[in-house]
């Protein structure tokens, strides 16, 4: 072991000696929350996969023009503008001091800042389709899993810097999309056991014709606002609430449809009667029956999983059909781990009219938090090195080149970096959650064999070279 | 769109209508380009974790101060730094007003911005050991695959939103790190058919002794500046120019060191006899030998590909041991796709000194530029979806059932969105790549079959439903 020349610094000067420290409401994964992260980004893309979408990856940085105005004067100050480059020192360059007294005296704000980095996937989604239009194929089926950015203020579970994902449909008015979006949501959260998961689905159309049929239209958001807190409150008390307001009569024929009782099909069965008189509200409940006729046909253990729930709204201005919401199983107090719905002329905003679309979002910081309330992580995912050899300061060349072997049929395997005490090699492969120690001297060498310890067990043998990779699987 | 008390994108107002466009140095990634990409980074993932490399994630942003100072004055300017947050409309508020105020005065910098992209993924690697350096277990092996962003003026090949992949030992003064470096490198060229690539390997500390023995020390600068051009107007040249400057018998016998010929053992051997008066550079060459003796007994293929290079320096103030560079296969002018070596102190920064590293860098967007000119990236990389289902406008439930069986078999998949004419279906396919196109009429669900077309031959056949699910592998 040869020993290398005395440390030097990189930086001699010791101003940079300071204490560092994150960004507040940014994190640092760790290897544990990456391998762990990963297992539910890999899920989700595998059966984004099976499903036909593909991916796609926007950059982190977008025109501040192509992002201001988009999310209400609320989301414009949330965004983190970048500031121009060259500005740095203005009391010494005359063009950055000349920016700074435009932005000061309101003229031009663009001259501090042009960029911002990316508030949702959704507006540069939108900003991608309308620049390839013509290079689609449509219905173009994407999906992305990107970090964003928001000047929120931190807390707990909010953060300045987290990962979205998402995938849309947009070209195609098929309902097929909403009932395979039902199936994903099924699939990813099956794959990741989270037993007790339910999708709540409901249709901005049907909520438009019980307005309609109501004569409260033009109530919507007050009526939404208050339903939005039943969950809370109760429909009891949100009745009461509403009779504040609005007319008795009217809030009756309110409550009737948002009261409801019966199995899903029953349910069906009386807001078609309710909403007859309600073109819009015929189609919505039409829609959805649809789509729940067909999962139930599909597959039933997933039909089991959805709920036709009315007071689901999210978003008054945004969709314009199905909505999703994906409650997280009522064990864990968490809420909503996905949504999505069908929405219209998203790209309108970027000058390329009537493409139609429908899209659902994985909320995949909250789903780690269910994951780790519930232990659904398998221990193995905190695996890295299968194996650790020991390093017994002898040649190590024969050790060598078994474990590029093992490297060459999959065996993730490390050789410990010195000869060091077997009670120092023993405690890095625990601190690692290395399973297996294996130690190969000269006797094991000479007779083609490795002593292999589990360390989970404290079990130890001794294996022959040609069985040892079979040993380490776990 | 997850969060139900986050702003959405508005999407009704006209007024932002416009042209969109990307900001400038920076790029999409449509689904072709997402899965090169991926193909190249699962490679050198998996190589890592086949090393016991363990992943680590830092966040886009990092304080100001934490990156500031460590990449010269140039690299500075280059940092894109972010405006706080609060200061959009200093005509109209008081405290963004004072802010601007504060920095045309010079007094106060931070007034405007305290946070800013990262630039590199090492700062950030060094800013997380020194904040947890008493949790983690050394040697810390880590890698890293994130994004980083320059503001340097766009270009050919340079972007300002790019991807570093590094991994890097830090805690440990073994070779057997470079030894396994040289190894990971040799692993993922070969694993990606990169035929032809070569490793080059020097040392500082020899370089150290050949300036020592010629009584060059102090002219290194000059004297690496002009022999890093011996690549471009060869050492004939480079012996001229720096007899422009120099001793001439010291030039002599640098050159000498530097014009040693036959194999890499001998001229191992010769540089031994060189810098025998020399300690700094006797040990470079001791390390030296060791590492490739090691490589060439435990895989000589390997030993092949590499170089002993002494015209190789690599940043002057960086490395201090062993230095490598990756250079593309000769056929295609890129040069370097990948360096590393070993330092020390990096954590000193950030007032945790003495630990040494070493590390490598992958440079993705090179390889993935090399790969696209060799064509190396295989066809089935653009595969999407296997088989697409033709639509007939007749009850799909049938065809819906086996897609599911399908897709739990792990195919993917996926049912054309709408009754169209077989032509727009065919056309569909075709433009994703679909290799399979499969039709399933009245006929063939009563006979339990399915007409499958290879759309890479044109051949067509009638399969079995319990046969499908084999017919569509690629």
């Amino acid at each position: 072991m040869l020993i290398a020349d005395r440390p030097k610094p990189i930086a001699h000067s010791s101003q940079f000696n300071m204490k560092p420290s994150l960004v507040q409401g940014t994190r640092d994964f760790g290897p544990e929350i990456v391998r762990k992260r990963s297992l539910i980004f890999n899920t989700i893309r595998t059966v984004f996969e099976l499903y036909g979408f593909q991916p796609l990856e926007t950059p982190a940085m977008e025109n501040l023009e192509t992002l201001m105005g988009k999310y209400g004067e609320e989301g414009d100050k949330l965004i983190f503008k970048i500031l121009n480059n060259g500005l740095e020192r203005p009391e010494k360059h005359a063009a950055a001091k000349e920016a700074f007294e435009e932005i000061l005296s309101g003229k031009n704000a663009k001259s501090i800042t042009e960029r911002a980095l990316k508030y949702d996937l959704t507006i540069p989604f939108a900003r991608y389709v309308a620049m390839n239009h013509a290079q689609l194929t449509y219905p173009f089926k994407r999906y992305q899993l990107q970090p964003v950015w928001r000047a929120d203020k931190p807390q707990r579970g909010r953060y300045r810097e987290f990962y979205q994902c998402d995938a849309d449909v947009v070209g195609s008015n098929s309902l097929l999309n909403e009932i395979e979006f039902a199936l994903i949501y099924a699939e990813v959260f099956t794959r990741l056991k989270l037993d007790g998961f339910r999708l709540h689905i409901n249709n901005r159309k049907v909520l438009k014709g019980i307005m309609e049929v109501s004569g409260l239209v033009g109530n919507e958001k007050t009526i939404l606002v208050t339903i939005d807190k039943a969950d809370k409150i109760g429909m009891q008390e949100v009745h009461q609430l509403l009779l504040l307001t609005l007319d008795k009569d009217k809030v009756s024929t309110l409550m009737n449809a948002y009261l409801q009782q019966g199995s899903k099909t029953e349910k069906i069965h009386s807001l078609k009667q309710l909403l007859k008189q309600s073109v819009t509200g015929s189609e919505g409940i039409n829609e959805m029956d649809f789509i729940l006729t067909q999962l139930q046909s599909i597959n039933p253990d997933v039909a089991e999983t959805v709920e036709l729930d009315l007071t689901l709204a999210r978003g008054l201005d945004y969709y314009t059909g199905t909505i999703f919401e994906v409650k997280a199983p009522p064990s864990v107090k968490i809420g909503s781990i996905g949504g999505g719905g069908r929405y219209d002329n998203l790209t309108g905003l970027f000058g390329v009219p009537d493409i139609p679309g429908v899209g659902i979002s994985f909320g995949v910081d909250r789903i780690y938090d269910v994951m780790e309330e519930m232990q659904l992580f398998p221990e193995s995912v905190n695996t890295g090195s299968q194996a650790l050899f020991f390093n017994l300061g002898e040649d190590m060349l024969f050790v060598l080149k078994t474990m590029q072997q093992l490297r060459t049929a999959g065996i993730r395997c490390e050789l410990y970096h010195e000869a060091a005490k077997f009670d120092k090699q023993f405690k890095y492969a625990e601190r690692k959650k290395i399973p297996f120690a294996i130690i190969m001297g000269a006797k094991e060498v000479s007779t083609h064999t490795a002593l292999v310890k589990d360390l989970r067990t404290g079990k130890q043998e001794s294996v022959s070279l040609n069985n040892l990779g079979n040993c380490l699987f776990i």
